[in-house]
């Protein structure tokens, strides 16, 4: 009989090995040394093993833990903020974003953090222009990251419609030294991985992003960049270099294996296609893209073209929640509806990309993304004795799946494993009490909105008028 | 001092009120006979009022109760057996719907009711072959239903593609008489009101059509009709008549006021104008139709034309999900997408869609959808203390009403109160035990998977080859 950490009893695991959901049953799932051992016969695994700890799931399904695979936390203290407007950025995002202190934004991704694992994402990728305390909290919680500093050289100013940016590569190099720093201290440390993040090909010179992408490939980390996000990054690179962003980026030779493509919202089909062929992950954000642009990003042409493509939650002003099974539902119907076609983008398809698929993507499927002998034990329980999940079927079909992707909320999800570490257990997340992140965020509207009040009343934007109308 | 029922005390009110959302603030809400009798300054409600019963909620907000106006609770025991595939009701959802028994079917609904009453909704627009069980389930939790039993004249066998159904009047009638005899047994009693559930344009001859007409008008209720509802009917009806549903539908005589029209899947922006200018209602049900035929219906030109459009859920097998929580973002995200444009469809309008302008559209406005004194005390208490809610900014602008649209996942809803009387009191329902519902279901999947495996096998629809790849 062998000693082993943990042994995981569950009438249902989905392990998410070949080419479907690699759904296996009366088996259970042995653990050690933060790794899956074996998945046994669950009527002998007590005879073979003997463990520290058993987890025994008897009205339960077990997922690999889901990848939120972009998202910005420090964004989350401006939750609701804005949405339902034209030209997000500028007269729904700002005036709030210019508000705040990096104490509230601290404070904020901390809650985003939280919300998201309670919602079974145990890989979070984070992308903010700081980025430690992010790694802190996540190593604290003992989740995942696959975390990338946001970096530019263009100039923080009100440019005039139409006006280049302005470059300051000195500024530039200040900030991705910061994020090599980051990468110094933390990568590799517990969960963690560091990339690399220039904002975007319109916000720092050619230069800067071929030296991004040396440090890159020097420390086989990747790129995790938004690509072709919109038309103002369209109109930059055209005005600048007489070409559109994706052929300007694979002219400059930052098209390859080791980056991360995030939205593509302004990129054609063929564009989508010459990225997909260059070997880069895609990130498709649903919900965050419908509510800022009303647009179904090209993640289907990505996956027809061979591509890999993970989901994100994008920000809490403008989505407006961290709930990567929400995004699931979302990436089904919005194509479903862009296509007029029931059949384009199943359920599995979706449980796919926040796993296996996404795990590829980002490039973590060496340790996470599905149950499999060798890899990270990282995975989440979820409850089938819930409103959402109910009836179970197994016969003829399985009905587990559908469900889960399209009926449920978040709060089936009962435990979550990292590495064999237990990080949430009966919906308590383990290391820390959640109740005071929520009583900390609590503090921050009050001076938010008293620093933002004059831009946004000047702006005079779309929540200004509903505001007035009685309509908030 | 005057002695009432009931005061509520919560930092936040929204009455729906005026053309916006009616927002309160320092007023305590005083209810009395059922009713709302007055919204008073909180400073002094205790001097001049002396209540049964203090509900003091601290750190919530108050919404009318949601309205879900179209329902088919029955078919709950199916759920996520159909979706991902054309054709959805013959490929996907017959074999299983042939399969079950009357009693799975109320054991199925019980639990769905549950669900959507768990998620805030406190008026139930549910509609199946069979009604009186729902109305005993809705009244026994005290919640509101609106509520029609579903009739036809069209024989109940396989057509082929193109054939006509034939129409078997007396079997209609019989079923008609069905309707009348729940209608006079439940129509008044509790908070049950009870419709007339003609299956759709096609399914009736012009003169049954007409009799329903003319019971619903003698009653004073509604007729709760598919209208449109895809290109099956309009093949049905162009083929017999020589013109389009909506245009038959008028020239008959049934498009007015008294109609509640539902779908409207396949209508063109003129034909919906149409039923919007006849004064009828309409449901729009986003992710169902989604999910079932890629389509976002025509809510948005409906309501352009000065209609009143409701939302509803429609059912388990092809949504998955009882939560009109969920809907009002799907309606927002749906429509932002179809037009391209992110202002259309603001959260705001999602939640007068699931209260007062839902209540106008369905005709329970003399009850429900909005909190005035006079009106019946039906609302929820959602509490701002959670990860989706958090953090609260009330300057310069409110963000309540975006992250209940956008973020809530339903179980923010701590407490519904229906006519006065506390139906669900943090959290938990109060006049049953719902794990004993749950236990229930959990009985019917091996029946309904037997019976319904020879013709899920013969029909080999999609579902089929995703068990066999394993995809599900």
């Amino acid at each position: 009989m062998k000693k082993v950490d943990m042994i995981v009893k569950a009438p249902h695991f989905y392990t998410m090995q070949g080419e479907g959901v690699g759904y296996k049953s009366g088996v259970a799932m042995v653990v050690n040394g933060g790794k899956i051992e074996a998945f046994v016969d669950a009527a002998t695994v007590d005879r073979d093993y003997k463990a520290d700890e058993l987890l025994e799931l008897k009205e339960h399904v077990i997922f690999p833990g889901l990848i939120d695979a972009h998202m910005h936390t420090q964004m989350n203290v401006l939750r609701g903020l804005a949405q339902d407007s034209k030209n997000w950025m500028m007269f729904a995002l700002q005036p709030f974003s210019n508000a705040t202190t990096h104490d509230d934004c601290v404070k904020g991704s901390k809650v985003a953090i939280i919300e998201a694992v309670k919602a079974g994402t145990t890989c979070l990728g984070d992308y903010n222009e700081e980025i430690e305390s992010c790694a802190e909290f996540i190593d604290k919680i003992g989740a995942r990251g696959h975390l990338a500093q946001m970096f530019r050289a263009a100039k923080r100013k009100v440019y005039m419609p139409g006006e280049l940016y302005e470059f300051d590569d000195e500024m530039g190099r200040r900030e991705m030294k910061a994020n090599i720093e980051v990468y110094d201290k933390w990568h590799g440390r517990g969960n963690i991985r560091i990339l690399f993040g220039p904002q975007g090909a319109d916000f720092l010179s050619p230069e800067m992003l071929l030296e991004a992408q040396k440090i890159v490939k020097e420390r086989k980390t990747k790129m995790h960049l938004h690509v072709q996000q919109g038309d103002r990054e369209t109109y930059q690179i055209v005005k600048r270099y007489g070409k559109r962003p994706t052929q300007f980026l694979d002219d400059l030779g930052i098209l390859d294996e080791d980056l991360i493509a995030v939205h593509l919202t302004d990129c054609n089909d063929e564009e989508t296609r010459q990225i997909a062929r260059s070997g880069a992950g895609m990130v498709v954000n649903p919900a965050s893209i419908g509510i800022i642009d009303g647009i179904v990003c090209p993640s289907v042409v990505f996956q027809e073209a061979g591509g890999n493509c993970a989901l994100g939650s994008d920000q809490a002003p403008g989505n407006n929640c961290h709930n990567i099974i929400h995004e699931m539902k979302n990436v089904c119907l919005f194509n479903k509806i862009k296509y007029e076609d029931p059949e384009v983008m199943p359920a599995w398809r979706a449980l796919r990309m926040a796993t296996i698929e996404g795990a590829r993507a980002i490039g973590v499927d060496d340790v996470c993304g599905s149950l499999e002998e060798g890899k990270s034990a990282d995975f989440i329980a979820v409850s089938l004795n819930f409103l959402s999940m109910l009836p179970v079927y197994t016969y003829p079909m399985r009905n587990i799946v559908p469900n889960f992707v399209y009926s449920a909320r978040g709060e089936e999800v009962t435990h979550s494993v990292v590495a064999g570490q237990v990080i949430m257990r009966d919906r308590k997340i383990q290391n820390i009490d959640e109740r005071e992140y929520l009583e900390a965020i609590k503090e921050c509207p009050q001076g938010v909105g008293e620093r933002a009040f004059e831009e946004w009343d000047m702006l005079d934007g779309i929540n200004n008028k509903y505001m007035r109308e009685d309509k908030l």
